[in-house]
């Protein structure tokens, strides 16, 4: 067994905001007239949570466009849409993650992309 | 038996968008400072549903101050503080219904409040 | 202007629900081991609400098939995957509603079938 | 900067799990009779995604007991309501978090308890 360092703390913080993220909006109505919006709401709900130093936000226009339903002009947020990076600080360790859509695996990949001691 | 009119399904419509909004959205991390943010978005997706002719969305600032957490500042978004009023309109019928805080009851209460012909 | 009758609110009060149902469980994981059993905790979460007389949720195992992501063995419930039926008694007016997939709209389409007096 | 490796991966597993499980099932209609089978269904669900060797969820029933409303017998699950271990499992990492109410923080806190090499 090995002790907790901070290390651990920052990377699971940022697990925890991209899982929380994914499922508390997947699901809303979404156009392209909406996206924008949105994203900043996404934003700025995330960076409430505890050790979040900044988040970023983008849906892919692309994917929208083309799940558009034609008789409503809406869709759903996927979780395929969703482009995130997000850093959190916890004391001097900062972590970086990141949410994208893996299209060779078909799937919207959640990882950790960087670590660094302040 | 009876058929359905253009009555019921306005006022069926006025429901599920209730529910909808409902439980897309609670949970969401919210502070003073993301209230308006957060209902102006609440409002733009759930006016993107059909037949959705305006939503207005007032989340209760008092329940949000007496929620925050002094340690981290935010909450969640709680259904009690939620205050929605809605009008759908199906053909010529125009149906008026609101989400609102029973205190009594301690329960967010959805109601139909007006149905009209146009 | 006209009075809210029994039966408004009987239809009122099955839209909430299917909204509801549809917002509280879209993005769960799910696999063709775990469909019964979410179908079974759908059905019973609902069937708490106020004036639900009875509630039938299917998910679609050739749609949950066709989604499983081959690396991962799961997907998540999508709106489309959702076959609900589901009655609600107010007063003497039992009021049925139903979410099924239209495949011409593409689109998980809530409706209500029937309205009778006890 | 600092390479990512295994334990790393592993924590931020399993940080992605608590957030998603939260975020997901937050708002549930829940009563006393609800609240085992719900228990099995989260876990089921966080089960299917990748890299959980176990996940037990346990409701607070004295929780559930106090917030039932006492006109319908029931209430919407509460993060604090939550009690939840679980295990990643990333190559040969172990990594244990939790979830639990931690009632001088009024917060429903997520911390990683354990990493281990196999």
């Amino acid at each position: 067994m090995i002790g907790i360092n901070e290390r651990d703390k920052a990377v699971f913080e940022a697990g925890i905001k991209l899982g929380a993220l994914y499922h508390q909006f997947v699901g809303t109505p979404i156009s392209m007239e909406t996206a924008d919006a949105l994203e900043r709401t996404i934003e700025d709900s995330i960076a409430l949570q505890p050790h979040v130093r900044s988040v970023s936000v983008s849906i892919d226009r692309e994917m929208v466009m083309k799940k558009l339903n034609p008789n409503f002009n809406y869709c759903e947020l996927d979780g395929r849409m969703l482009h995130v990076t997000l850093q959190i600080i916890y004391k001097s360790t900062i972590a970086q993650a990141e949410l994208a859509y893996d299209e060779e695996k078909d799937y919207p990949l959640m990882s950790i992309k960087k670590i660094e001691e302040m």
